[in-house]
């Protein structure tokens, strides 16, 4: 066994641990607190395994679960960037390309280069794999806010109206979730913890 | 669909959400506050994902993985009981119990079956897959401790032989784990931020 190689493995596994400090907008379900990137992450896992039946597309499970395990990793170097930023997302790309050329970088070569494929497969929708890891990175912020009374929509001043427009594509990966989505919304809307738009 | 169906399996994405308010004694690497059940349930799949090389036996990956996302899932009911803790440890196995009933049973039949017979052969480590995990989730507070300088140690009062006592079965999973294990614990001894034993 090569020992570099097993240093580089565990020098990366210690460095992710940044993750676990990386916040997000969404609140846990409880409302106590932000939730971080890593459990985020834990959370998308295990909605893969007991959601796969609800992908448009048969996919790979082992594959979505890797994916969306390290889907967010490059936010270590790049941050979270909210999802309604417009400002942030303008160099977002650029800033996660260098967070994975840095973090992808740790490792072993051809781990590191699958890991990095698996991510880019990701950041660009182009397997039903990733479509649906999509899918469920866009479905939980919507539980998360609905079952907190819209506490981080309200802290944005999101409306449902935005919400709906920047994640319709949430159906290209299930449109099972996205008519569970816009279900939540309507309901958010009307219980009044949701404005439908900035109009009214 | 069985509406009921995917209702039930949102009801459980939902309660999982508690995972990540259970505290753990172990502390982040940056040691600014102990981490999460979720958080490192998250750690331990990547951790399955890059180093089932190192298992002593063949191992399904995917199945590691899915095995570690769920292995502490009962301690939103049953808590997390410290490897130290002697009068904790009494009764654990039944409060687990009591928890996997409760919510695995809260999914559909058979996935609620497969989860749980999952937990069931990592805790009876009856398995390849499942003494591989135990060896993850039993080296990985050696490198939070290792790296906090044995904060977690520390707060106990644990030296090296209770360590070793309580943890050479990692070596049933990997042996190159439990070297790296050893390892790190004769240093930190070195270094004096773990005792070898009360004795000394």
């Amino acid at each position: 066994m090569d020992a570099d190689r097993f240093e580089k493995q565990i020098q990366f596994i210690l460095e992710i641990d940044k993750l676990k400090s990386i916040s997000r907008r969404t609140y846990l379900m409880n409302a106590e607190r932000h939730e971080n990137t890593a459990e985020h992450s834990w959370h998308l896992a295990i909605m893969a395994i007991l959601l796969a039946e609800h992908a448009n597309e048969t996919v790979d499970v082992a594959r979505v679960v890797k994916m969306v395990l390290i889907h967010d990793v490059v936010e270590i170097d790049a941050g979270d960037t909210y999802y309604y930023d417009a400002v942030g997302l303008r160099d977002k790309a650029e800033r996660e390309r260098r967070a994975a050329d840095r973090l992808f970088g740790m490792l072993p070569v051809e781990q590191g280069k699958e890991l990095r494929e698996l991510w880019e497969e990701f950041e660009a929708c182009r397997s039903p794999e990733a479509r649906f890891a999509s899918a469920l990175d866009r479905f939980i912020p919507q539980l998360h806010n609905y079952h907190t009374r819209g506490k981080s929509w309200s802290d944005h001043g999101i409306t449902a109206d935005r919400i709906i427009e920047g994640n319709a594509s949430m159906a290209e990966g299930s449109v099972k979730l996205w008519e569970c989505a816009q279900a939540l919304l309507d309901d958010a809307v009307a219980k009044g913890f949701l404005r439908r738009s900035n109009k009214t």
